[in-house]
């Protein structure tokens, strides 16, 4: 077979696009820098110390001390998929608090894993009450609670306080997917009673897609380990199995996984140095800028958007009540082609806006404001460019409205801290 | 919970390690640059212009036409957890041809599938004779043939071709893990017959891990898009299921995954953009070069290892006729601590090399010579350190003859060309 001629496909230099979608947005510097660093052997003292700073600096994002705190190498996804396939096994029961994509995507993994579920759900645009959460627990008494913390395809946030409580009475554990709010909304793993959480970097993280941080409680560390089956090829002579079915997974296997990252270093994948170089440095940015800081400033963030968009005359999507800060649902005016919009937007502004799924598919628009791009003037330019294409389009608008509202509810914010 | 002071954990800065072991080694430094670039859209039109670069750039590198050519987001196993996972379903019968641990993986993923499943073996060392292979495949009728092409625990390459023509004797379809040798050894997809091969970026084609490069043939892409089950929350209202058995995992399921990576540009997880960037940087380069040319260098690599560790007295692990190029067994001296003479390698000359698994832990050491290091001057310097370590560590060995030999092995191979 010929040899391609690789000059074919030239450097990469990708056009410079202000992403302001639902994900992935514009990675920090100083982790794309950091992933520039030369590789390390996966047992190099150097990277086990590189990995065990990962569990430390992810604790306080996950609002945890759990011991089990770490990465799984895959996207965002692959954490989910992680978590449940370690928690469940087939025949098990399953509650699903649903109210958009992502819970929908919880049921269609739990539905490939054989494991049984019922759903407790809230119309797209609204979150479900705690209330309904515990009368359907105590109901099914299922082995696992999974939620979402944030969901994009909706821009709604579930409260979780007192989630913990209501698995506590039924004997049951918790999984959230944080994947859309971790960095940029608070996350209370403790606090909430959260067994597992699972997030991953393209959104407020600032980082690629790639690596899916994960946080995993004593509790159901517990039950996993009551799983653990070492791999033929590498387990101890004297390694004695869990009681409990084998995982589903070899390399969603939480049990060797939690082993490769204890002091154990049990040999599984090869650790995927470079994202956990990233991963790393997403930490230690969101750190250095203090929690507190960066969830006010995703606040402040998202209250501009709304409150530019509202200054437009157009009509937010969702319950203002649960709003996401850091993505934000807004319906297309009537009369207005969406897709031509959105085009508009990156040829004209190179600015990147969301479209959405299922039954908002061509209704919203879902604009984002998170990470390394939840900043005052990047959220002034989206909201001017989309008046212009919008204009453009021949809506009918009030002039320059925009931008001012936005900047006094920029204002509000940061001096209410 | 108190912020973490972030500033406890410096800059990234791991130290500058010469990666001699079986995997990972040290990358291409245009491969870290290339991941450097900035973020885009998952669907932005320069994003999936990169993806299809992407599977235009691996076909000529699997040896291979097949269109559905493209990337796992994971680690090499992920990959080949993707293959499986999609090839084969509950009660399915599977041939594995079994030589070192990545064929006692396939095991293992296989009964964590509930796939039956029956083993045609060769000592560690060797490997299975293709008439061992078509009698097993006789007997058994499997549904899929499953071997790995280079075992770095056992060194050993296996030898494919008439692998497919075994395969359709009998109905079944190939599946072959390439993870240790693709872009060092030849892969020829097309010429074994062998219907879907993954690999990964962190041994000859000089990436890091967490990216698995698969290539599917169109018989098993026909096979696994029998299984197709679009996930809700994405699916079209005219979707249309396939008649098969739905796919065991979301995360791994090649049909949605292939659908990602069509024009239908299905929503599936979000691409791991920064890997992309590194897995199409190292085609690159693996192109640019040549893959006669870097096939002759990984093997003048291999005989330049071999001929100095045997000039020093040592005698090497496995059968000669099948070594891989890439990574060379060796047997520690007898009356050699060979942790300690790992330990001087790393803390005089910053090299590392690499130990060993199952039945060759403290018995061999696995040196390694690939991707950006399978260059003549690594190979010298290493030789070099060898002997001064194990001459610090009381080894009798004759002075100075390993790297003259080493330097006429290269010539040799390359001088043949």
């Amino acid at each position: 077979m010929p040899d391609l001629d690789p000059l074919l496909f030239g450097e990469i230099d990708p056009p410079q696009r202000l992403l302001m979608g639902p994900g992935p947005v514009n990675a920090h510097p100083r982790v794309l820098r950091a992933m520039s660093a030369d590789l390390l052997g996966q047992f190099d003292p150097e990277m086990t110390g590189y990995m065990n700073q990962v569990m430390a600096l992810y604790r306080p994002i996950f609002g945890t001390g759990n011991r089990w705190t770490m990465l799984i190498d895959g996207t965002a996804r692959a954490g989910i998929e992680a978590a449940l396939v370690s928690l469940l096994q087939p025949g098990d029961v399953a509650l699903v608090v649903n109210y958009g994509r992502f819970g929908l995507l919880l049921q269609e993994i739990l539905t490939r894993l054989d494991v049984r579920f019922e759903t407790v759900d809230a119309p797209w645009g609204e979150v479900v009450p705690m209330e309904a959460i515990r009368e359907a627990a105590l109901r099914l008494s299922p082995r696992v609670i999974c939620t979402v913390h944030g969901d994009t395809s909706t821009t709604m946030a579930q409260p979780l306080d007192g989630i913990g409580a209501i698995a506590r009475e039924v004997g049951a554990l918790v999984y959230v997917d944080a994947t859309a709010t971790i960095g940029g909304m608070e996350l209370s793993a403790d606090r909430w009673g959260a067994d597992v959480i699972t997030g991953g970097l393209q959104k407020c993280l600032g980082g690629p897609s790639g690596s899916a941080p994960i946080t995993v409680s004593d509790a159901a560390a517990d039950l996993i380990f009551t799983r653990r089956h070492d791999e033929k090829g590498i387990r101890a002579a004297d390694a004695v199995d869990g009681s409990g079915r084998r995982i589903g997974s070899n390399y969603f296997d939480l049990a060797m996984i939690m082993d490769y990252w204890s002091e154990k270093r049990l040999n599984h994948h090869t650790e995927a140095t470079t994202m956990l170089y990233g991963a790393r440095e997403c930490a230690r940015v969101t750190l250095a800028e203090g929690l507190a800081a960066r969830y006010r400033r995703h606040k402040a963030a998202g209250a501009a958007m709304s409150a530019g968009l509202r200054a437009m005359g157009l009509t937010l999507f969702g319950s203002d009540a649960h709003r996401m800060t850091n993505v934000t649902g807004v319906f297309i005016p009537e009369g207005i082609d969406g897709e031509r919009v959105r085009t508009a937007m990156r040829d004209h502004f190179e600015i990147e806006i969301g479209t959405a799924f299922g039954p908002l598919a061509g209704r919203i628009w879902r604009i984002g404001a998170m990470g390394y791009n939840a900043m005052k003037h990047k959220v002034l330019i989206t909201l001017g460019a989309l008046e212009t294409c919008l204009r453009a389009e021949g809506a009918s608008l009030p002039a320059g409205e925009a931008v001012p509202a936005a900047l006094a509810a920029w204002a509000a914010v940061m001096e209410a801290a």
